[in-house]
């Protein structure tokens, strides 16, 4: 049996009739406003390359984790899923497989933000008019991977279709933003950006630690055998990434502690790294140092700090043995931030050139911590809905628990966090529907005018984080 | 002034009329489905006696904590109710009296789960049509008192009134499960079936540790005086509720650490507290442990492992000395699962013999790891809310916070967690009103198709606690 | 342009029609009922002298910190509002400017309680008829300033005319309480009556500790050179408090702990801090302990207990150094209750003498701890939703997050905890409006007959706060 998809106009939207009709008026002043992607993580090389996607499953399946980690809960195993082993064990490698496995399954999604994405996808992306089961699989793989074949169709003309008008990619401080500069010689240079994430050379006991700073010196033409050199080449790879058109860096650490060591401790630690010594607490006090070093750097070159921290990486040992990281076993904690982020903002929360931008995905810390610092501190700015609250249920919460104590302004406004690149104008519209019914309850609740609500629905999908993203007036 | 008491067919659905009429279709698919009552707390013996219920004090009010807590918190002492003192002193012993304090009080019952099951309770089971007051008490008593004592009202025939397909007790592992066999010669042994909850002898700082455990040995005809034999005493219990028809066991330990010991430091320990020797911090140490032990021996035997931690027992010492346990002074504590369950989920989360199901009172984790943990293990599935949050609005916050990581299909579905006998048609009618006002939402918000709605609205009043309880597949 | 200012008379009540006419008819048994104002932060001398508030900024503007930290949070500094700082440096004295910079950002308050109170306030007690804008700030300056130099809206009059029945303020532990005296002699001893805080004797670490036990000293005519006469001199001064008309004592302390030392340990770190010595670790151990020993003097003297734990005070050090507390600065922290106060509760919880109002800004604990004790200890009741989360969407979370488990009878009510003697009624108005969607939806959802909805409404906003605060029966 196929069952019928279409997408229906008021899909997200509050349910009872008046409120409805003022989101359904406040949604349109927003639904076509061109999107700002600044946290996500679409591959410069893909874009570059500009080449067709290849199939289906290699672009709406294998790679998102959010698609495999539902399947493999209910027991398939990632393998079936296209999912590469480590230790070179074959996989399944028959997209169509895989299409049909995901399309039998599809019922699981029911109730989850992948649904939701997904639906947008097939019939506004693809323009499939059927929902995925097994008795459909096969036809509607054909006609996206038929779609996904007309020239009109690859990386850089979509990014066009979909109303991209400013995309960050995520990259690591030992990129050589050689893909941003392909992508500069193409003309992308102001659609295309990257952002600045040095995780990998912060964290002293990652196995990878000492390659990666090796990289670090070769490409900031710095020796970095002590800490002065280290913090060198940080910096000239800031600016690197900044002239290449960085707006901003990211930083995705366990807890959100930035505590700052003496500079004696700090070079002592990275010393021991460097003789491959030390331990796991050093390695954690040299990492919530690097945080508050990283802010200072921000008031100096004016890139905007982005932080969110409270996911345990790799919860699963075994799949992470076998498929390396993220594949969905990344698993929040409770996250504590007013007190670990005192240091850093007691130094830096007043100055002009400074920006943090905060995200989580521990939801209690929305009215009790971040909402606060965020109301106060200049320099704080509140990150969308994260993860897994970036979703409908979720976006709705984030503003219920968080504008009332931060306002509307001292948030950064949507910005997505997806590497399934198909998937991002659904993200931005989801926004604005969910954004659009917070603000229809609250004029007809009478706490705003509908003039002001349609004003805010546009400042949150776009006037706000062109802001929030912006070099710092005071830099200029 | 008597206030007439009548169950209106729309309760607890949503307000909205056109939502409201979706739900009411939803709702109309599960509303007389059997009942699967997995994780309860009444009595193997009261089932197997099968004699009249005594009167409606010692029915309703006496041991139900959710009841005399509620009184007790106003002042009224616990005494005045008929809760037996440990030290003999006399209590109220007149059921009538007891009943009409309560019905004095029912205006403290005012927007509290207990006053929506006791109002079911009353007008659907009792056939009473007049709400609880001063004036109204002794009529009411008298009413529920002629009931009981109808031989059709007796505990088997009411099973069967209830709709109850499948009904398991909860049982320590010290029990002979001696009702459970006389049930099963009474043509019951496929109705109800217990439930192996070993805490007593997993706490090693209890007071009876040692005569649980000198009983436990005496029932599974094993020397315990080593932890070798303790263990080989745990596997035949098992062993013996699982020929008995269980289906799981059951943990309520104070946190989910999951930590497993060497087996020497394990055996040392059992050692020490053999001779009355050790402290809390090993007490703790190896009830951890022994978390870990029953997840290894859950995929060998089979038994599904459910766990609920986080409620500090006996939070007020002088009711305690009193009174005893399960008064009402069992309060949550902060509880953290990511981190604690890591072990065990490493080692056991993939094996397809395995399967935890987890519950809670600390609603911060619902989105912030229960959810993902769900949302990828194989094993794991949620709960039912539970304790203070099976209620209606408690339920419709899990469905909230949970689904969109989750999913629907990592859930158990609804489970009664009561020893309330009378209440557990209450229970599960709410459950299903909640679900169908959830579903009832996507459905109006266009995120899923009333086709699909009606659908889970089964599984999860149905068919997955079935699944989710059921002998695991990979077994057989 | 200038945009009309209207109060919507359905403001703040639920959006769905037949929800909303069931709240409107319950809001309006509550509407004009007198203010019981028990939390609050008027200063008693503002009362007694009796004076025409000097103009709009600094009545509504400059001592808001809801207000200033909004606009700080945008980049304006304190200093342009007015805030005083510390080493003299001149700040903005006109307070037109003031004014005219608020008017001109109105807009970031969009959303947020301030908005609304500010709102009611212009509207209903100034009879502002625009909103705020720079176009329009010069106007309502004038109309406001006009209207605070008519007699009739002195302080005093004011009380009658918001409709005050009782008013407390907060007053240290060293309070001459010279101007409750005097409005005493004015007739006003009923109406305005002191709070016992005693925080600064309680925190031996504070710079300020040894000045304030000695002006504690003077006032009890005590030697507090040791810590029995300390404790003496507290007795007294409680008793100064009570024989002023103190209901009530308030403690703001970082966390709840509330476990008790020896009478030795606590003697000798005393001791310790008369001579200048101590540390940080003993602070906080004394300061437990002083809760403790509080709560056996509230059961000595009938002063109901008022806790408000988890903020951490002043967490950016440079404004604190530049304009002192309660700026804005104030950041909260996660907060536990369970095991914190168990030692208190364990020795006093069940004291017919005993009252503690427990409030919190981590909503975390709601249904996980603090509803679960209100449910249970007949001393302990919940107080109204704090700070932060004295807002609409905040007060709404508060009534579904306790109440199922609380019940509404174990709740102290509305009362407010404002420093803003303009938006008293805008705030008890608010929480009344709340309260009344709150019931109308229970109504709506057949949970509550709407004959009980409107009796609850009444002990919500009036009958429990008298009763919460109300020197126990037992006393008598």
């Amino acid at each position: 049996m196929t069952t019928p998809l279409t997408l229906h106009p008021d899909r997200a939207l509050p349910t009872e009739p008046a409120v409805r009709a003022v989101a359904r008026a406040i949604y349109e002043q927003t639904r076509s406003l061109p999107l700002i992607c600044m946290h996500g993580h679409v591959e410069a090389q893909v874009l570059a390359d500009n080449e067709a996607f290849a199939d289906p499953a290699s672009l709406l399946i294998t790679p998102d984790h959010y698609v495999t980690r539902m399947l493999v809960s209910q027991g398939i195993p990632a393998e079936r899923l296209g999912v590469a082993r480590r230790d070179g064990t074959p996989v399944e490698t028959d997209p169509r497989a895989i299409w049909r496995l995901f399309c039998d399954n599809w019922h699981l999604f029911r109730g989850t933000p992948s649904r939701y994405w997904l639906e947008h996808e097939l019939s506004d992306v693809f323009g499939v008019q059927v929902h995925p089961s097994t008795e459909s699989a096969d036809a509607i793989y054909d006609q996206i991977d038929a779609w996904l074949h007309e020239p009109s169709h690859r990386p850089q003309p979509l990014l066009d279709a979909f109303g991209i008008e400013l995309l960050s990619t995520t990259d690591p401080a030992t990129s050589d933003l050689r893909h941003h500069e392909r992508l500069r010689q193409q003309g992308m240079g102001d659609t295309v950006v990257p952002t600045f994430r040095p995780d990998a050379v912060m964290h002293l006991d990652r196995p990878t630690w000492a390659q990666d700073v090796k990289e670090l010196a070769r490409l900031a033409e710095t020796d970095t055998s002590d800490y002065a050199g280290f913090l060198e080449a940080i910096r000239r790879r800031r600016l690197a990434f900044y002239e290449a058109g960085a707006l901003a860096t990211d930083h995705g650490h366990l807890t959100a502690d930035a505590e700052p060591l003496s500079d004696e401790d700090a070079a002592r630690i990275y010393a021991d790294a460097v003789c491959g010594e030390g331990d796991a607490s050093s390695a954690r006090a040299f990492a919530g140092h690097m945080l508050h070093v990283m802010a200072g750097m921000s008031c100096d070159d004016g890139l905007v700090m982005q932080l969110h921290p409270g996911v345990l990486r790799d919860h699963h040992s075994g799949t992470f043995a076998a498929h390396g990281p993220d594949t969905g076993f990344d698993i929040p904690v409770a996250t504590e931030y007013t007190r670990a982020l005192r240091p850093l903002l007691d130094a830096f929360g007043h100055e002009p050139t400074f920006r943090l931008i905060l995200f989580t995905v521990d939801e209690s810390t929305y009215s009790r911590e971040l909402a606060p610092m965020a109301g106060a501190y200049p320099s704080v700015r509140l990150g969308a809905p994260w993860w897994f609250l970036d979703s409908p249920d979720g976006m709705r919460r984030f503003r219920e628990l968080a504008t009332e104590t931060a306002g509307f302004y001292n948030m950064s406004g949507f910005v997505d966090d997806t590497r399934a690149f198909a998937s991002i104008p659904a993200r931005h519209d989801l926004s604005r529907r969910i954004d659009a019914g917070h603000l229809a309850r609250l004029v007809a609740e009478h706490r705003l005018l509908e003039s002001e609500a349609a004003e805010i629905a546009v400042d949150l999908a776009y006037t706000q984080p062109k802001i929030a993203y912006a070099r710092p007036a005071a830099m200029a």
